[in-house]
């Protein structure tokens, strides 16, 4: 298809299409002619793709870039890969890093009663964790992190099942694209219907409480 | 305490401290003089609050004092506050407002699935969720909504657990800070769980695949 067919199909203008090319987070079209470049469904993808990263996850195109450097080392194993687009998509988060010994000590208690012994003992998601620890303990919220045994079965089958989702039958690229899209959009997802059920909960709780 | 002591425990300068009570976010302390008040407390918990919010949430002072203002009209019930809080702290989301009456069928029979009946026909969250949804259709994530059917009873366990942490034996102005702090902290909780869990379970199944 044409460029401008490739703007209507995937709602990115010709200028950022364009713009993509260069930066090389889009791969050329096939020229037909001078001026005259065909495109495909692997750009209507990674289009699309790039659309959910910048309107939902407002990921900046450095990230962008990384997300497909990381695509493109066919040496590295497809879970290599995912790593390196997460460590991409971590957004600058809010949390203060004022975790401790002890909350550091707390974050890998958490990760072992969890079973999740594939997660690398310098993961940068564990110092996280450690900092969220931390504001849950200073605030007076809870005094107990062991609450935390309640929401790891859910969560480790909510994680499991996105990864289910991600067929292995399917090229490097296109796994990338479901991987990226699931963690930024799924999560979005999955904190709306929270919001929803809250408010569900709180009614069968507290609609007579005054 | 002293105005100096509370601002020691709790990390809130003295600065930050009198303009929180000039904006009426925080009760003046008890008078014991011209230029000495006794602090109690429920400021110590109040100052925590106000700090997470400020810190982990970004909420802006505006949604600070509607938040305060839901917990001060005392003819509502403990629900009402809560929808006010929540709406008080809806962050301007990235997503946009791209949903259609297809999607917005979609949203209500997720909810419906979902046995959230107590979930008002209006509430601006299924809006929330029909956006989302079109984001999912529109990036070709998914092209079957009934995916969401793994997700309802895990997120419904999650919000109905953090909803029995709220003590209804407490203050009013009590279960509103736990409500608060359970809604922004704990949201960013369960993301970075979810992305430990990731990191496993990517592990399990995709460490060989290259």
């Amino acid at each position: 298809m044409r460029i401008s067919e490739l703007a209507d199909l995937t709602g990115v203008s010709v200028a950022t299409i364009k713009y993509y090319v260069r930066e090389g987070l889009l791969s050329p079209g096939r020229k037909l002619s001078e001026r005259l470049a065909d495109y495909d469904d692997r750009h209507v993808r990674r289009l699309r793709l790039l659309r959910v990263l910048r309107d939902v996850g407002a990921v900046p195109v450095g990230a962008l870039k990384a997300l497909v450097d990381a695509t493109q080392d066919r040496s590295a194993t497809v879970h290599d890969m995912f790593g390196k687009a997460c460590d991409a998509l971590r957004v600058e988060t809010a949390v203060p890093a004022s975790r401790d010994d002890h909350t550091r000590a707390l974050a890998d208690q958490i990760v072992d009663q969890a079973g999740w012994t594939k997660v690398r003992p310098d993961a940068p998601e564990r110092d996280h964790l450690a900092d969220i620890i931390k504001v849950i303990l200073d605030s007076g919220l809870s005094t107990d992190p062991e609450g935390a045994a309640a929401y790891l079965p859910l969560v480790d089958a909510i994680a499991a099942y996105e990864l289910d989702q991600i067929d292995a039958g399917q090229d490097r690229e296109t796994m990338m694209e479901q991987m990226v899209l699931g963690q930024v959009v799924l999560g979005e997802f999955l904190l709306c219907l929270r919001r929803l059920a809250h408010e569900h909960h709180s009614a069968l709780r507290f609609a007579e409480r005054r």
